[in-house]
């Protein structure tokens, strides 16, 4: 499993993505799943990929090999006009994957399904962001549900929910998603740490931060701890059921 | 779709199920989800049903014939000498419907599967409680996590995770369970209101107390509120992450 959030805000985009893959419990290991392609004060895009690990780093491995050496007047992540255009792209890289490989795989009675979610923004466009289904096809985000969330995303939603607002600081959301993090991290042991973290600012035109979150975090301890603090106060201070 | 919750605390138990059925999103009822036998001052056995319709109701069915005009001798739910033999006689029953119906469900590609929880307590052993599988095992609580969840349990489940405890109260539990229940009902439409409430004190062997939560329940719009709210004002007070 895994799980990703990103979330579009005024103030620009923020990404999330946890890094463990697992083939069966007995069998974990630690892959990078934030992939971006940069180009500054041109664009900055930025992919986020869960399900079959073969599939989508054949999407990703795709995506860089049309970019190494093109002729420049091709199509690729670095030359793609629109983040709509970078959409149709990538869902045009899952489509290839998956007829390659597709058949083989799911004879065998395994899944070969993926999800991703890209945001970023192109020169004077605004920044977007889309999450991508296995079949190639994609949704945008709009304002009234203004995240995305691909893999483990059942845990980690309630307080996505309640809180996640378009107006958010990009401080404000890198804090909300990471509490969402602790929630699934606390409940599904195929979502674990270290946390990738990416932050873009809008018309920046550039990656603003990347960081990643290991074990021994401070501020993701401190914000743990506190985070489970203030919900048993907040829950005392509600009124009990008459029994 | 369905979330029932129990819990087993140091003062009794606590139940809770939603009541909406559904065979696809435009075919949805309303059915009662919590089943009980009761003798006071002898026993009290409460049971919650999550899965296929047909399943659980056959399996209620089933139990509630056996006990009616049984031989004083027979075994039934209403003289079955422990919670631990009433588990396994529902784990009985539920192999048996499915022995009858489950090749010619399963036969059209159709979920024939369902679980239970089974709590309650019978004359001087203390109250326990069980998850019921589809297979007809069973599991037991223990004082680790004392609770049990059946049907779409995800969403509800971080806030049963970090706040439940076996010294509760039993009106601390039902506000626990109801915000768990709350999370729930904001993300799955197939889980839906009124939501059944079931309190068993320890020792009592009969009822204290049973509630429905329908859509206009004071108590539960507050309680909601008030979450929210209380959520929110404790996300605030949560350091921002460093951009």
């Amino acid at each position: 499993m895994t799980y990703c959030v990103a979330m579009r805000l005024n103030r620009g985009l923020v990404f999330a993505a946890d890094t463990r893959t697992n083939a069966g419990v007995d069998n974990v290991a630690r892959y990078r799943k934030i992939h971006f392609w940069c180009v500054p004060g041109d664009r900055a895009i930025i992919l986020l990929a869960a399900g079959n690990l073969s599939l989508t780093q054949s999407v990703i491995s795709l995506l860089n090999e049309q970019s190494i050496d093109a002729d420049p007047d091709a199509t690729t992540m670095l030359t793609v006009p629109s983040m709509y255009r970078a959409a149709r792209f990538v869902g045009d890289a899952v489509r290839e994957v998956r007829s390659l490989d597709g058949p083989a795989v799911e004879a065998a009675k395994t899944n070969f399904a993926g999800s991703f979610i890209l945001g970023g923004q192109i020169k004077s466009e605004p920044p977007r962001l889309f999450q991508i289904y296995a079949e190639g096809n994609f949704i945008e985000v709009t304002d009234d549900t203004p995240y995305f969330q691909i893999g483990e995303h059942k845990y980690g939603k309630p307080i996505l929910a309640r809180v996640a607002q378009p107006t958010m600081r990009l401080g404000e959301a890198v804090r909300l998603i990471l509490l969402s993090f602790d929630s699934t991290l606390r409940s599904n042991l195929s979502v674990g740490l270290p946390i990738d973290v990416l932050i873009y600012e809008r018309d920046s035109l550039d990656l603003r931060r990347e960081a990643r979150i290991e074990q021994d975090d401070e501020y993701f301890k401190n914000l743990s701890a506190s985070w489970s603090e203030a919900l048993r106060e907040a829950f005392a201070k509600i009124e009990e059921f008459d029994v």
